[in-house]
């Protein structure tokens, strides 16, 4: 396996194809509904990781890009049963599924597309992995059910947010790095240092999704600002202005969010420096990922890494 | 392993006690609500095929009691799903978990169910199981996303309505029963005609559960009667109305459903003889079970599957 520029180019591409592949079902609307779902982006961050953890190792492009594939129609299936509870009119810029489908089929098409998951790894006859990509998803379900049960509670605490995005974001993130640099044959140590990088790039990456659903651009976010805290879901900055002296004034401005569509309160969490906080926090994940990286044996894996967190955190502030 | 009287009776008690250990989770509330789930009973005709079907070989409890646990609890999972999909307020009798815990955490609870299943199965380490039960999910949610797109559709065949519940019900029995002779060693031959009564059994119990929906006892069915027809979903005894001389009277009756509650369609599918051919369909599967049981070896097994048929079928009509 060569790795040069055109490497992790070449591997997506691959993914993307067994993706499409994938996806063939008895409903041509629901195929052609999926097949637009995929085509509408995504970063892909999750086979991405899967790639770069393997070239730690012995790389197997047959084996790395099935896993990958897995590994992001699981995650796809995750945003399509979310869109369903969000009621979200829009994912990654284009209409939902469930927009498109209606709440009905999207139930199914997520389901459909676990299962499509699991006998992508039945097919590699890999039992460890099922067995940790199993937990990572149970993990999911279990913190997203977490933040339904914990929404519009003022009470929520950033050790109650932390524990959420752990659980719904950074254990796949963890899970696919670490995968594929399992299968790569790399040794505990090495697996065990990317799986934290992948935990703590992926806490990064849920605050910064987070910050975002205040400041980013709507086009780029692909869904309208604010959707989270309009729908009772107090991400950290929320959070953080709870617990600042400006909590009375926080409180009022998520009052009042269904008739200034948010206005106040995005001008409290910034008052409150809530935003600057939670920024802080994401760039104490990051920085942890870095300084672990920097322990990693020098290669390709190395510097894909950190271009990653460039690339995907550090430019969105 | 002794068969005696006793000796199902013993296995789903390990069944039972299998699925309310699987259902722990971090969320109490949920982990109660899938409690009471699992407590309000329902047949458990899915772990009882696969008891029955691996006596036909070497039976091992321990193998096969996973694996019942594992279908049961996929099957429940899309239960759960339904009912978010069908606004069902009760199941078996009590308020379903969509009901009881709003649609947001069904979903989760769904897909919290199936990870739970495939772990199961990965602890089993039977790739091959893994394989077959994904593959019958994929092609139940291919099915019940059919059944999505007729609905509201009076040109629907019996020809769909067949190939629908086979993919929705009777894929999961002919693999339940199949999957039990197969990890008890059972031959070829065996594991296919087990199989086939499976399959013969699920649609007619199915076709069952059709009728009852018209002619059922509300309390013993669990939810109110008709609720399929209010839905826009057409069974059996709809489409053989609609393709008899009652065709012009069973159309009138589906457009003042809302208005009559269905009483006029009640009316028109007994007068059409309709609901009867549904039984003679019904019967018709139930026949070429029996057919194919009584070339089976003589043992409990056999005598099982003629109790289950009588038991759960005929007595119903």
């Amino acid at each position: 396996m060569i790795i040069n520029d055109d490497f992790l180019a070449t591997e997506l591409n691959k993914v993307e194809e067994l993706l499409l592949k994938t996806l063939k079902t008895r409903s041509k609307m629901v195929e052609a509904s999926l097949k637009r779902f995929v085509k509408s982006g995504g970063k892909r961050l999750r086979p991405t990781f899967t790639i770069i953890g393997s070239t730690f190792g012995d790389y197997k492009s047959e084996i790395v890009i099935p896993l990958a594939t897995a590994i992001e129609i699981m995650h796809m299936a995750t945003l399509i049963h979310d869109d369903i509870i969000d009621d979200a009119e829009t994912r990654r810029g284009t209409k939902s599924i469930q927009a498109t489908l209606g709440k009905n089929t999207a139930v199914y098409c997520g389901d459909f597309l676990f299962t499509r998951a699991f006998m992508i790894i039945a097919d590699m006859a890999e039992i460890d992995m099922l067995k940790d990509i199993s937990k990572a998803i149970a993990f999911i379900c279990d913190s997203e059910i977490d933040q339904n049960e914990q929404k519009y509670d003022i009470t929520v605490t950033v050790r109650d947010y932390l524990k959420r995005i752990g659980g719904k974001t950074a254990t796949l993130f963890a899970l696919s790095i670490a995968s594929g640099a399992h299968k790569a044959g790399c040794d505990k140590k090495i697996i065990n240092k990317l799986s934290n990088i992948g935990k703590s790039i992926g806490m990064a990456f849920q605050i910064v999704d987070d910050i975002l659903d205040f400041t980013g651009n709507e086009k780029a976010v692909g869904k309208p600002l604010l959707s989270d805290a309009r729908q009772g879901i107090y991400t950290l900055p929320i959070i953080y202005s709870l617990n600042s002296p400006y909590r009375d004034q926080t409180i009022k401005a998520i009052e009042i969010i269904d008739k200034d569509g948010g206005k106040y309160l995005l001008d409290t969490v910034l008052e409150s420096g809530s935003l600057e906080r939670a920024k802080g926090l994401a760039n104490k994940y990051i920085k942890k990922a870095l300084k672990i990286k920097d322990t990693l044996p020098e290669g390709y894996g190395k510097g894909a890494i950190t271009e990653i967190i460039e690339k995907q955190l550090e430019r969105k502030f």
